[in-house]
C-alpha cells in the first residue's frame, strides 16, 4: 500500500524563504511565523498519514453507492470527516464572524496540498463545501450568510456546485434547468444537474446546493443565468431542519477514479431555491470565485503528482535490478536498487523538479490571491488572473504525466492496483477535465487574458521576469544555470505573444491553435521563474551559513535539472505555435 | 458505447501504395494484390466489429475470475474464441505444415491492428498463443513441433509465455524457477511466475507454456536460462491428453485495464517441461523473436490510439457546444459541434496524424521483418533490429498520450466509464510496459542497437533518408513540407548521435540520461520519414489522376499537420540530451 508524508520541509521552505510571508505587508501575513506554520503543517501532516491516506484505497476500492435515494461513503470516511471537522481544518481560512480561523488563504492552500495528496476523493467533500462557503460569504445576504455559513465552516452541513447539465458543460448558456419566481421571493428550481461532485453523502445533515439556473422571461444565453442556494433539506427561521425540499440523487456515476467522491446526477423538482447575489447575474458571481477555485484544481494535479513521486522513490530505491552501469552499487545483493539506473532517476528528475516547481507556483499565486482581496491590489488581481488558466492547465497536464512516470517507475507492478500507483493517475485525470478542461483554460487565457486591460498584465509578468533577472545579474550561483535559460525561454514566449497579437488580428484561428501550447509554453516560463526564486533563497541561505546546506544545495541542483532539461520544451511549443493554424484547421470535418 | 470500423482504406494505401506490397520480391507477396488483401481486411473488419468490439466493455466491467481454480473468461468470450478459431485467423501468417495459411507477417500485422483496436484484452489470447507458436517453431524439434503446433494454429489449445518472476522483471538473471534434468530427457520444473498474460482461461482443452528456467550447476544470471515447454496437460505421444502437469494458476492479478485477460500468478510444481532448444540458451531462443513481439505491443499502442481516435471524431461532430469564432457554422442548432474549435482540432489532428504514421511505421517494420525472414536480408534484419525498441516504446508511449487527448474531447464525460474513453487510456497504459518497459527499449536502442555492427545499421538508417530526400528534391508537393522539416529533424538527431558517441564513451551516463529522449527524437524522425513517403505516394496518385481525389489531398495535409506541429519536438529531446547526464544524476539517492 502507498504511503503519504506531507512535504512541510519543502513548503516551510517556499513559504518563508522563497515568498518570505512573515515579511509581508498583506494583513494577518504577520502571524505567520515559522513556528506556527509549522504546527500548523504538521498537524495536518499526522491527520493525512494517519487517518486520510489509509483510506485512500478503501475508497478507491468500494466507492460509493446510492441504496435507496441515500448515498453510502465508503467505510471510514464518516469518522474520518467528523475528526476532520472536529479539527476545524475547513474554517482555517473562513470568516471568523461565523466560525472560522481567518488565516491567510496562502496557508490555507498549503494545508490543502496535504489533505488533498493523501486523499483527493475525501479531500473533495470539504473542498466543495469550502467553495459554496465562499460564493455565499462573497454574494450572499447578511441573513443568507447568518443562516448557512456557520454550519457549513463547521461541515455540519457540505455544500455543492450545480452547473452542468447533460447537454451543457462548457456552453452554459444552454442551461435548461428553470427558476420560477415566487410571490414570497423565493424561486421553485425545477432541472437536471449532473458530474456534481460530492453531491450527496451520509457524513452530514444537510447539503447546501449551489444551482445555476434560468429566470424565464430573462435574458437568453449565458447572459440569463442565475445562481441559487438550494438546501437538500429546507432550513427554517431558527436554523432548523425542515421538510425535504425535492432535491434527490437521480444516480452516481461511475468514473475512472476518485470512486471515494459521490459523483451524482441531481434532480431537482420545484425545489425552493434562494437567489444569490443579482438576478442574471450568476455567472459573474460565479467568476468572482473562479481564480480561487482553479488554483485549487492546479494544487490537486500537484498533489498527485506528489504522492506518486513519494512511493516511485520508495520503490526505485527498495527493488533491486541490474546493476549500475558505472560499477556496482550494492556488492552485498544481488542487484543494485533501480534509482542508479539514469533513466530511473531521469523519471524521479522529472517528477521532483515539477513538484517542487508547482508548489512554489501554486502558493506564489495563493499569496497573490491573498494580496488582490486582503490588500485590494488590483495588480496582483491582474496578474493572477492571468495566470490562473496556467496553474489549473499546467499543473493538471504535466501533474498528471508525472503520475504516469511514477507508475512507470514500478514496472509491471505499476499496472497492478494493490500497489496503488493506478490510483494515482486515475484520480489525477479529472483534474484536466473538471473546473473548465484544460482546453477552455488555454482559450480563456489567449482568448481573453492575454488581452485584459490592454495587455497590461502580461507586460508585467515579463517585467518581472526582466526585474528579477537584473537584480541578480551579478550573482553567479545563478547566472548560467537560472538567469540565462530564463531569459531564453521569456524570449521565446515573448515571440509568441507578438505573433499572437499579429496574426490573431487577423485570423482568431491563428492564436486559437496555439492556445494549448501557449498556456504549456507559459507555464514552463512561469516555472523558470519560480525555480529562479527558489535558487537565490538557496543561494542566500547557503551564503548566510545555513544550518542544513545539504537541503539548499539539493534544491539548486532539482532546479538545475528544471531549467535544464524540463524548460526547453518551449523549443517544441514556439515551432508549433508558429506553424500557424493552417495545418490545423486544412481537413473537412467528413475528412476525419 | 464506443464503436470500431477497420481502418481499412488506410491499410490498403498504406500497403499497395506506399509500400507497394504486391511488386516486392519478398516469396509470397506478389499474391498479395489489393482484391486479396482487401477481402481479407474487410472478413477482419466484419468480425471485429460486430463480434469482439461489443465484447470490449463487457471484458472491462467483469473481468476475470478465478474459481476453484479454473479461470473464467467474461460472458461471450468463449463463443467468439471459437468463431475467431474457425475462422483460421491465428493462423494466417502460420506454416501451412502445421495448418497455417502461410500469408506474409505483413498481412497478419495489419489483421492484429484490427482485431487488437476492436478488443485488445481478447485478442491478447490468440496474440500469446501466436507467440508461443512462432517460438516452438524456431526452436523446437520435428517431433515437439508435430506434437504441439497444429492443436496451437488451430487454437485448440492456446501458448503462453513464462518470463517474469517476483523479484526479477527486466533482470532476468536473478530467475528462481528450476528444471531438474530427468533420466528420460525431460526436466521438473518448480517455480512461481507472475504478470503471465493469458496465463489460463476456460476457452481451450489445453495450455501450452513456454516457461524460463534455470538448470542446477548451470551458469550464473542469464548465461544460464533455459526456455521449456510445459503443457498444462499432459500430451501423450499419440496426442490425447494425459495427466494434469502440476501447473495451477494461483491468483489472478486485479489490474488497471485489459480486465478481460487473465494476468495470472502461475505455479509450477514438479511439472514436466520439454527443454526447447539448448540448454543455457534459453535467452537466445527469446531474443529470436522478440523484434516481432515488440513490434506487436507497439501496435497496440497504435491500435487503441486508433480505436479512441474513432471515438473522439464522433463526438465531437455529435456534441454541441459553443460557436466557431470565425462565424457560426450550425445556424440551426443552439451550438456549433466541438469539431469548429481549433484546439478541438489541435487534439484530433494530433491523433489523426499518429495513427496514421504509426499505422505506415508499423507495417514498414513488418515487412522489413518478412524481407528479413524470407530473403534472409541481413540489412533489412540490421535495420529492423535499430529501430525495434522504437516501434515498440514510441508507439506505445505516444499512443497512450492520444488515447488521453481521445478522453479529453469528451470532456467530463471522458472520465464516465459508461462512454468507454477511459478504457481505451487504461488498456493502452500496459503496451507502455510489459515486453519490456519502455526505458528498457531506449536503454536497448542507445545502449546496444545503435552500436551493433560498427553503428553500420544507424548510418544505413540516416542513408535510407538522405536517399529518399534526393531522390524527391524536385518534387515541389514534397520539398517545404516534408523533405526540408525531415532534413532538419534527421541532421538534429545526427547531432545527438554523435553527442553519444564522444559523451557515452567517457561516461556511460551521459548517453543512458537521454536514452528516453532519443528513442522519441528517433520515433519522430521515423515518422517524417514515413509521412515524407506516403506524401510522395499521395501526390503521385493525385498526378496520375486518382479516382478519390480528396483521401490523397487529406493525406497530404494530415502529413502538412505532423511535419509542421509533432516533428519540432525533436527541438526539446536534442536540447534535454545535450545538457548532459549531470544534472540528471546529481543527487545522491537519499536527498530524493
Amino acid at each position: 500500500m502507498p504511503s503519504y508524508t506531507a512535504p512541510a520541509k519543502d513548503m516551510a521552505f517556499v513559504l518563508h524563504e522563497m515568498l518570505k510571508i512573515q515579511d509581508s505587508d498583506i494583513p494577518g501575513f504577520n502571524e505567520l511565523e515559522p513556528d506556527f506554520t509549522s504546527a500548523v503543517l504538521e498537524e495536518a501532516g499526522k491527520l493525512a498519514t494517519n487517518l486520510l491516506q489509509p483510506l485512500n484505497e478503501v475508497g478507491d476500492k468500494e466507492g460509493c453507492k446510492l441504496e435507496n435515494g441515500v448515498v453510502r461513503t465508503p467505510a471510514g470516511f464518516k469518522a474520518a470527516f467528523d475528526e476532520y471537522a472536529a479539527g476545524g481544518w475547513n474554517g482555517l481560512d473562513c470568516d471568523p464572524a461565523y466560525g472560522g480561523q481567518g488565516m491567510p488563504y496562502t496557508l490555507a492552500t498549503a494545508v490543502a496540498e496535504i489533505f488533498s495528496g493523501s486523499n483527493m476523493a475525501f479531500t473533495m467533500y470539504p473542498g466543495l463545501t469550502h467553495a459554496a462557503y465562499s460564493a455565499i460569504h462573497a454574494h450572499g445576504t447578511d441573513e443568507q450568510k447568518a443562516k448557512f455559513l456557520p454550519n457549513m465552516v463547521a461541515l455540519k452541513w457540505s455544500g455543492t456546485m450545480n452547473l452542468t447539465e447533460p447537454h451543457c458543460g462548457t456552453d452554459l448558456g444552454l442551461m435548461r434547468t428553470k427558476a420560477e419566481p415566487q410571490d414570497d421571493g423565493t424561486y421553485k428550481i425545477t432541472g437536471q444537474k449532473i458530474f456534481i461532485s460530492a453531491g450527496d453523502q451520509d457524513m452530514t445533515e444537510n447539503v447546501i446546493h449551489l444551482v445555476l439556473a434560468k429566470i424565464p422571461g430573462g435574458p437568453d444565453g449565458i447572459k440569463g443565468v442565475s445562481l441559487f442556494i438550494v438546501p437538500k433539506i429546507e432550513v427554517k427561521d431558527d436554523g432548523s431542519l425542515g421538510n425535504p425540499n425535492g432535491v434527490s440523487v437521480g444516480s452516481l456515476e461511475e468514473k475512472m477514479g476518485i470512486h471515494g467522491n459521490a459523483t451524482c446526477v441531481m434532480n431537482y423538482d420545484n425545489s425552493t431555491g434562494y437567489l444569490l447575489g443579482t438576478e442574471h447575474k450568476g455567472m459573474r458571481a460565479m467568476f468572482t470565485m473562479m481564480n480561487e477555485a482553479r488554483l485549487g484544481v492546479g494544487m490537486q494535479g500537484l498533489s498527485q503528482a506528489e504522492a506518486a513521486y513519494q512511493n516511485a522513490v520508495v520503490y526505485a530505491k527498495d527493488r533491486l535490478q541490474g546493476r549500475d552501469v558505472t560499477g556496482v552499487k550494492n556488492p552485498d545483493g544481488l542487484a543494485d536498487p533501480l534509482i542508479v539506473h539514469p533513466d530511473i532517476r531521469r523519471m524521479l528528475m522529472n517528477q521532483k523538479s515539477f513538484v517542487e516547481g508547482a508548489r512554489a507556483f501554486v502558493l506564489w499565486g495563493a499569496m497573490m490571491l491573498d494580496k488582490s482581496h486582503l490588500n485590494d491590489d488590483k495588480n496582483a488581481h491582474g496578474l493572477i488572473s492571468l495566470l490562473t488558466p496556467i496553474i489549473k492547465g499546467f499543473l493538471t497536464d504535466i501533474g498528471y504525466d508525472m503520475t504516469v512516470q511514477a507508475q512507470q517507475v514500478y514496472g509491471g507492478h505499476g499496472y497492478i492496483e494493490e500497489w496503488g500507483m493506478s490510483q494515482f493517475t486515475r484520480d489525477a485525470r479529472i483534474a484536466m477535465i473538471y473546473e473548465g478542461a484544460n482546453g477552455v483554460q488555454a482559450l480563456d487565457l489567449v482568448g481573453r487574458k492575454m488581452a485584459q486591460d490592454g495587455g497590461k498584465h502580461v507586460m508585467a509578468f515579463f517585467e518581472m521576469i526582466k526585474t528579477f533577472i537584473s537584480e541578480n545579474k551579478d550573482n553567479e550561483a545563478l547566472a548560467n544555470d537560472f538567469l540565462n535559460p530564463l531569459k531564453d525561454a521569456s524570449k521565446d514566449l515573448q515571440s509568441v505573444m507578438m505573433y499572437f497579437m499579429q496574426e490573431g488580428m487577423k485570423n482568431p484561428n491563428a492564436a486559437l491553435a496555439g492556445s494549448t501550447d501557449a498556456l504549456h509554453m507559459f507555464g514552463h516560463v512561469c516555472f523558470g521563474l519560480m525555480w529562479s526564486m527558489m535558487a537565490k533563497s538557496a543561494q542566500d541561505a547557503l551564503d548566510n551559513g545555513a544550518a542544513d546546506p545539504k537541503f539548499y544545495n539539493n534544491k539548486l541542483a532539482t532546479g538545475r535539472y528544471y531549467m535544464a532539461r524540463m524548460l526547453p520544451a518551449t523549443k517544441a511549443h514556439q515551432a508549433r505555435i508558429l506553424s500557424g493554424a493552417d495545418t490545423v484547421m486544412a481537413l473537412d470535418a467528413d475528412a476525419f
